[in-house]
């Protein structure tokens, strides 16, 4: 029998590898010593956190790193990227994550995407002109403005000021100069791997819909919400183009819309776009159990996650697979329609929040649970 | 596949045979529907709350009941006992139970064990001479004085006044007389079902251990200790014994030092006395698999408590065993070295312990953890 290991990180506990790498150990300990099985670790991630971590793992030579600004003013970050055949590949949640911020710090006033724009420019001068961009993990809700403006973009009121770019500085956002801008950016292409659904703007728009989780209020949601209005009605005056409805242009604080607006460019499934860069599909193939599992399975996992994802792809080939989760909602049963077979929590007991989403006892307890399975498996054999 | 599920019940949430139906039908939901495999579903107990119904789960006609003083003095309560071949099977948990007082009133002073000497008493004089009791989920610290009482045994101060039978009366208790007993009761014989090993006094006895869940404070416990230790002084010189040492001694607040003394009475195994009883171990022998659990399995589960010994009983047949249970606890994987193949936790998301323990969200949760273990053991066929 062997085994395929393609967990997704569970979010705020520990990454797609540790609990990977949890998920085998448990399953190794739950053989007799004599006894070895195949089982195969692959990180797997959906354009969010961890993307590059998955696409590079069997070649983390291909991985670099480079100082640019972080996700606040006075930030500085070391974000990694990975270039893959003449593709670079990067994470929103490199340069301007929301695991980069203290909770009682994150201000989407003051977050940007500065960051991820020096990152392009850096790898545009060095030749480089595809690429593909992880949106997921953002801590910001500016539209991309800090990107534009590392890029040459220059964004000015009325009497033709330069505002920088700071959500907090457009409020008098009046016009969009891309007088000074790499002249590259022309021949330069973009797949946007994500998964969200939303537009920018609106009720079910990026700051209506995540903003409460980099700082956005109640009182000031309707304010920013206008503010990248009047910034997409500049940007499609400039760019003679309409994305502001387009679903996913709300991705990443409305990253989505700018890099459609701006680039030739794509929203790819985030993934699908791992997928098959680490030929998934092929690992399946040759597997005869696929587990995976994220931190919480619940009835938005139908909704292109990874585990339904990987269940998908699996059931094309009649394989079996199971989900280890951290918790599983009240909903999960759905998932017993759409490719897992079985799923199975590893909360062991009553505790704090705190002490579940500890590193530690998360892994601890993914491998404890993996262990149980499959020795109450062995009995069936 | 014959499958014999033999759950513990999950104290304060569901009974043995809630929990064990939940998982009879979470496996019956994880066949496909031309399936059918047989399920036997089995109460079990330990000599605690639940034995009545475990013992005569298949003849409930034998269960009856009876109005007695309940565990406080102003308290009517409809207890329940059994009969089983000239045997009277009686429970302190139905007479004086925990259960059946909130936790606000709970009172060691004025919690009395009356009601079950009222229940032996009119069994003695219906004709019965054997007694099975379990001691287990008492609410009483009052070392059975209150039993003694409904028997004919007055508790008299220094002046030879009637001081009644309350553990608050008992401060001046100096001299037990036992002319006005029942005479029938030199022709008793009682076995006394429990798994607890604690001496009447002491650091390790009754009062010290037990004394806190049932409002024993640290102010008073000292002194109530003392009140015992008078009242074994006295039963020592009465019946020309002295059990106060003796393991078990201090079971269901010292009722165990008070059936040792003043019957003809030994000290069993609650768990081995309802399995030879419902014949447990012959239905072990002709089931394939076995199920059993508690609430919270941990390594208490190692002392003689219901799952481990199930697993014990089973291995002699060379049956696998596993556990369901509402927790594990870190310990728990010792488990694994006595007889219990592999433990799943049934609890699934991070929520308030008012809502795990929730009787229908425990039953729910069962019988989804047996449905998932069942749908994964599968793959393995």
């Amino acid at each position: 029998m062997k085994i395929l290991v393609a967990m997704d990180s569970f979010k705020g506990s520990a990454t797609s590898i540790e609990v990977g790498e949890a998920v085998k150990k448990g399953i190794e300990e739950s053989f007799k010593e004599e006894q070895t099985v195949p089982i195969k670790v692959t990180p797997i991630a959906d354009g969010g956190e961890g993307t590059i971590e998955a696409i590079f793992y069997t070649t983390p030579n291909s991985i670099h790193t480079e100082h640019v600004q972080g996700p606040l003013f006075h930030q500085e970050v070391t974000a990694k990227y990975g270039i893959y055949d003449e593709t670079v590949v990067l994470e929103v949640a490199e340069t301007s994550g929301i695991m980069l911020v203290e909770k009682k710090d994150l201000d989407p006033w003051q977050a940007t995407s500065y960051g991820l724009g020096q990152l392009l420019k850096k790898n545009i001068e060095a030749g480089y002109r595809k690429f593909i961009i992880g949106l997921g993990g953002s801590a910001t809700n500016d539209a991309g403005i800090g990107l534009l403006s590392a890029l040459g973009y220059d964004f000015l009121d009325e009497k033709g000021q330069n505002l920088g770019y700071l959500l907090k500085d457009m409020k008098h956002l009046s016009r969009i100069d891309a007088s000074s801008i790499l002249p590259e950016l022309a021949e330069c292409s973009i797949r946007i791997a994500s998964d969200v659904k939303n537009p920018l703007n609106g009720q079910n728009g990026a700051t209506y819909i995540f903003g409460k989780q980099k700082g956005v209020t109640k009182e000031n949601r309707k304010e920013i919400d206008r503010i990248l209005e009047k910034f997409a009605f500049l940007t499609n005056e400039l760019t003679k183009t309409f994305y502001q409805v387009t679903p996913g242009s709300g991705a990443a604080g409305g990253l989505g819309f700018t890099l459609l607006s701006y680039f030739k460019s794509e929203i790819v499934s985030g993934f699908e776009e791992v997928a098959t860069i680490i030929d998934l599909e092929k690992e399946i193939e040759q597997a005869d159990i696929i587990i995976t599992g994220e931190g919480m399975l619940d009835a938005q996992s139908m909704m292109g996650k990874v585990p339904v994802a990987i269940a998908k792809m699996a059931k094309k080939h009649y394989k079996p697979v199971i989900a280890i989760s951290g918790s599983v909602s009240e909903d999960a049963v759905q998932c017993n329609n759409e490719g897992i077979d079985a799923f199975f929590p590893t909360i062991r007991r009553i505790a704090s929040e705190q002490n579940i989403l500890d590193k530690e006892n998360t892994i601890n307890a993914v491998r404890e649970t993996a262990q149980q399975l499959f020795r109450f498996g062995q009995l069936f054999k």
